[in-house]
């Protein structure tokens, strides 16, 4: 019964990982195919921004989406429903997506057809924020009725995500939900975060996201010298 | 860099984490303290369940509480302040709490001068399930908001919990959460699981929620034949 090097395991697992992320997110880059990383607790909205993006992007773009789930196929059914091309992986057990698994992913979809890839990450707000996917964006969504105290208590997240979407704010009569408490918090962990309080449920504030995203992709596909690096 | 053998690792982490959650089961039950492990996802009302616990529980029955958080200490200065007496184990990164992490935690606690000590797992639907604390009860909150669909999404730690705390029913009546399809796929996943519709925020139905906790520590205190076991 020796000690179990769980650190370095760890180590070789998050390095390893890392590569293939990077070799992932050139290929989509050669493609012009643009990947976000979407990543929240269970419940928060996933699924229901998915849903607002392909809705609001659908006639311009061509939008793919990578469900991530340990058991169900319940999300990917409704996206599929919407006639989103959706591909479900089964994580097994897994809480959060590692490269290797989008890789796999990748592999069943018709990549080079599409503008825009989004993949719904496990619901977790933890693992998730540790494994690079390969994505070009991370975005994360903190809901209302989760609480504002969550910067303070998954620090992580917050800082490793390009913006933070704040939904269900349908809910926030009901509550001590502070958004702009929210603001500050993440804004400490991370200066550069874009932020984005919506209602998927009602539509509230989804324009400003997609104005955002939409912008994101201009620069993904004409870099400028900075972005390229 | 050859492959890492991961899978058995964790064969080997979750066994030597097994031994260690008996030992502290044993111990604990030779004391007469009652340990409660309360996991869900983030903001789904961990700690308000706590404190409605504490509160309904304390002119009766000693309490203590035992805080994981990954890096604030915010809950447990909530916990504090109600002059419950709390311990504060900071994973550092880990998104679930392993028995030699409680370990340490009751080491720094006079577990004998308590009658009922509550565990506040990580805010995670996933790992926590995975891995016994040590606690004789184990038991799960699942928020309205989050959606009737998570025991589809995330089985196990429906099928693990010997309780099922359906909170924020006061957010009822602006969701489509339908109370009866939880209860129905949660009985599927494990017909002996005890529901328990309440509202932290108003105290409805946190009376059945005491009462069934309160007959559980009468019979662990003098178990059956059958419960020795």
């Amino acid at each position: 019964m020796g000690e179990v090097k769980l650190v370095e395991v760890r180590e070789k697992i998050l390095a390893d990982n890392d590569e293939i992320a990077s070799m992932l997110r050139l290929q989509l880059r050669e493609k012009g195919t643009l990947m976000v990383n979407i990543m929240s607790s269970p419940g928060a909205g996933k699924t229901s921004l998915i849903l607002r993006t392909a809705s609001a992007l659908g006639d311009e773009l061509k939008i793919g989406v990578l469900e991530a789930d340990i058991e169900s196929t319940v999300d990917s059914e409704k996206i599929a429903a919407q006639g989103i091309p959706v591909v479900q992986i089964r994580t097994g057990g897994s809480c959060h997506l590692e490269a290797s698994m989008v890789k796999c992913g990748l592999d069943a979809m018709h990549v080079s057809d599409l503008d825009v890839i989004l993949v719904e990450n496990v619901g977790n707000l933890v693992c998730p924020a540790e494994f690079d996917t390969g994505a070009h964006l991370k975005v994360m969504i903190l809901s209302v009725p989760e609480g504002d105290d969550k910067p303070l208590k998954y620090p992580l997240m917050f800082s490793i995500s390009d913006a933070l979407v704040i939904n269900k704010i349908d809910y926030l009569p009901m509550t001590d939900f502070d958004v702009e408490s929210v603001k500050k918090r993440a804004q400490v962990l991370n200066p550069k975060i874009n932020i984005f309080p919506v209602s998927c449920r009602t539509g509230e504030g989804i324009e400003d996201w997609i104005g955002w995203l939409m912008d994101k992709r201009r620069k993904f596909l004409a870099p400028s010298r900075e972005e390229r690096r």
